[in-house]
């Protein structure tokens, strides 16, 4: 029998949990502060649910669970894991519409489950972090999400990270000037979407492929794929002749309200971002690092996919942080502060011998309530299997108490970094352990 | 289409996870400072690592989720639902054996699944809060267990739990006593286990309808089901001949460690407890209050698990709280503190009108930055509308930054419990509020 967890999936020791508590908590933090409140929703949702949100690609990668446990014989499923936590969200809206505010601003940090082909970086149990607005359309919304974020980021150390914004409206309008019937705009911003990776060529080809006329192609790729301009949104507006267009209003609003926040000098109009998701109405977003080919998150006011629960339309704006691509480039570039990963416990006490156990225990006790983090050696074991023991726990400091140390009233406090040994009173040796600490 | 969560789960709103946060920061911070380190193992497991460890009935209730989410026409089921926590550790132990620690100590807290049939209080999703220590059989670990168990309960506010505490090979040899046949030892202990709901006559009954023999259930009864005595331990060693057995000795010293600790004054030998797993080998312990029929958690030594994975045994001995049946104690108690239930928001910013808009956001902003949880009204309403809102979700304070206010440098704050305005410097609007907070 496999001891390996699950393929796709991972176990998470103590240090990977400490990795993951230090974002999750800066995250969750900033999240308060921005005035969302936290919601979780089961693991699994009824199976119809979830059916249909996500496109044909989508609805292959839901994890389905046989019904009651005991449909093994008919394989009928009736439940399915959550994919996302935003279809969860808008079937939370509508079912609690009445006791929720007018303005749902809620954060949720829960795992999703795809049944993808695993790859690296590419897993089937993974965190996101999602904050969303419901009932409001002003642009105020995606001015403080995409603050938000950039403080989340900021305080994780990133400094080098851009956010893109374009406007689901401008897509649209670019197409039909492009004169691209409707029913090529899915094809169109699917090849579109790959110009970071295949370059202008690689999508010319690909719209071909996909029967793009070439005028349509050459007009797209003028206005989209020539590269980032300073100018770019004035530019495409005058191209276009659009100074009118609500896309574009709404568009410079969101930006007029940012500009004095932390996300200010992070934006950049890029007409090329379409992001995968069918229900996006507006504005939509993502962060980019320059050493990672995806993003480390993303977003857009979605107007109408609550109202699919709702049976009628709630305005909604959300973002979400992808937490195992976070803690990917943060490993990669060494971001972690030492002191998440200095591991857990700061001071261990051994057991002299069998008598001096109850003794050991007490003090034990005493640091404990101290606050401290406490290892007692379970056993009356020979002192330097103790030692070497508490070494590669990484344990700062150990704790001695003797005969001789008892006789006198003290404790003797070893430093396992400096090697340094110092006899403190009984009563002094959780001040002292934790003054050290901090030292 | 049905906006509930699926039957035997639920969804938790903003002031359910403050709760549920609070309890879990409690046992967190004391099994942090015992010790005990975190893991996270994934939601669903290789099928073939839950069967056949929970016995028959066990085995039903394991959730199965079909083949690469694609194998709905023959059924076939790879993966199921975690169902306990003890399992998955198991598996971990013997996966990263090199990694860890010789005696490893791990805290777990997360949900397990089980296709039970929902009912008051049982859930087909709900969190289980583990500590398991493997690599010792020394007393000191039970009683460390015990010991963080009662500092928990009764940091969290509750006065009058008992630890029930029995030993497995006790039990053994008083079905061994009672001559009974080993073929009938489980049913005898699922018979005695019910001894607190249905009496020792419903016990004697069932055991009757088992086929027990009267000698042996009366002797069983003799022993067991005469109600709680002082020296229950003492007496039942002697009626056993029992002094040198060695069940009874390491109960003596599991005692003789825990008298001194926290959990000390709380422990209540009681040999009718059987805990129903078949895994445990030792000490079995159980948390008990006066208004739960259930207990709120329980534990016990379990030597041979871990082996079932690793090849070779290895002991182990673990502790599990029950959050939710915690959470419905202390809600029917109402022993939260009204600081965790008091909302998610110290203070709202209103906007007055368009033009105040950014005044306001920087307003926002600085508030954050001062660490307040700060709701921004994301649009130019009618004043009244926003007090109104702000009223609704219990916004202690709200910020309003009027032409006069801005004129004058200053912002007036309102307390909205005392009705109460203040104006106060822009600059020091933070520190305001925060102070009206603390008191």
């Amino acid at each position: 029998m496999s001891t390996k967890p699950p393929s796709g999936t991972r176990d998470f020791l103590p240090d990977d949990i400490r990795r993951r508590e230090h974002v999750i908590g800066v995250v969750r933090d900033v999240y308060e502060r921005y005035g969302f409140e936290p919601l979780e929703t089961p693991a699994f949702e009824n199976i119809e649910t979830l059916l249909g949100k996500y496109g044909e690609e989508g609805n292959k990668l839901i994890f389905k669970i046989l019904k009651r446990g005991e449909h093994e014989a008919s394989g009928e499923a009736d439940l399915a894991l959550r994919y996302d936590l935003t279809v969860p969200l808008a079937r939370v809206v509508a079912q609690y519409q009445s006791e929720l505010p007018r303005f749902f601003k809620r954060y949720q940090i829960q795992p999703v489950w795809r049944a993808d082909r695993p790859a690296r970086g590419r897993f089937r149990e993974f965190y996101q972090c999602d904050l969303d607005t419901i009932g409001t359309t002003s642009p105020l919304v995606e001015a403080e999400q995409m603050t938000a974020v950039a403080e989340i980021l900021t305080r994780l150390g990133f400094a080098d990270f851009v956010i893109r914004i374009n406007h689901r409206a401008i897509l649209t309008l670019l197409l039909a000037k492009a004169t691209l019937p409707a029913a090529q705009h899915g094809d169109a911003l699917v090849a579109l979407d790959k110009i970071d990776k295949i370059g202008r060529d690689g999508v010319a080809k690909e719209m071909a492929d996909r029967g793009i006329s070439d005028a349509g192609s050459s007009a797209l790729l003028n206005w989209i794929g020539s590269g980032a301009r300073p100018d770019w949104l004035d530019w495409l507006e005058r191209e276009l002749d659009a100074a009118e267009h609500p896309a574009f209003l709404n568009l410079r609003q969101i930006l007029d309200v940012a500009r004095n926040t932390a996300a200010g000098e992070r934006l950049r109009f890029d007409p090329s971002l379409a992001r995968g998701l069918s229900y996006y109405t507006g504005a939509i977003m993502e962060i980019a690092v320059p050493d990672l080919a995806g993003s480390l998150g993303g977003g857009g006011r979605y107007d109408n996919l609550v109202g699919m629960f709702l049976g009628r339309d709630l305005p909604a704006c959300g973002f979400s942080l992808g937490l195992e691509r976070l803690i990917v480039v943060m490993m990669e570039r060494g971001m972690f502060p030492a002191s998440v990963v200095r591991g857990g416990l700061d001071v261990m006490v051994t057991i002299w011998n069998h008598d001096t156990r109850d003794a050991s225990l007490a003090l034990a006790t005493d640091l404990r309530k101290a606050g401290l983090r406490v290892e007692l050696y379970p056993e009356a074991d020979k002192i330097g299997k103790q030692f070497k023991y508490a070494s590669a726990r990484h344990v700062p400091f150990v704790a001695i108490l003797g005969d001789d140390e008892r006789a006198r009233g003290e404790v003797a406090i070893k430093n396992l970094h400096s090697g340094e040994q110092t006899a403190v009173s009984r009563a002094d040796a959780a001040a002292f352990v934790k003054s050290r600490l901090d030292g």
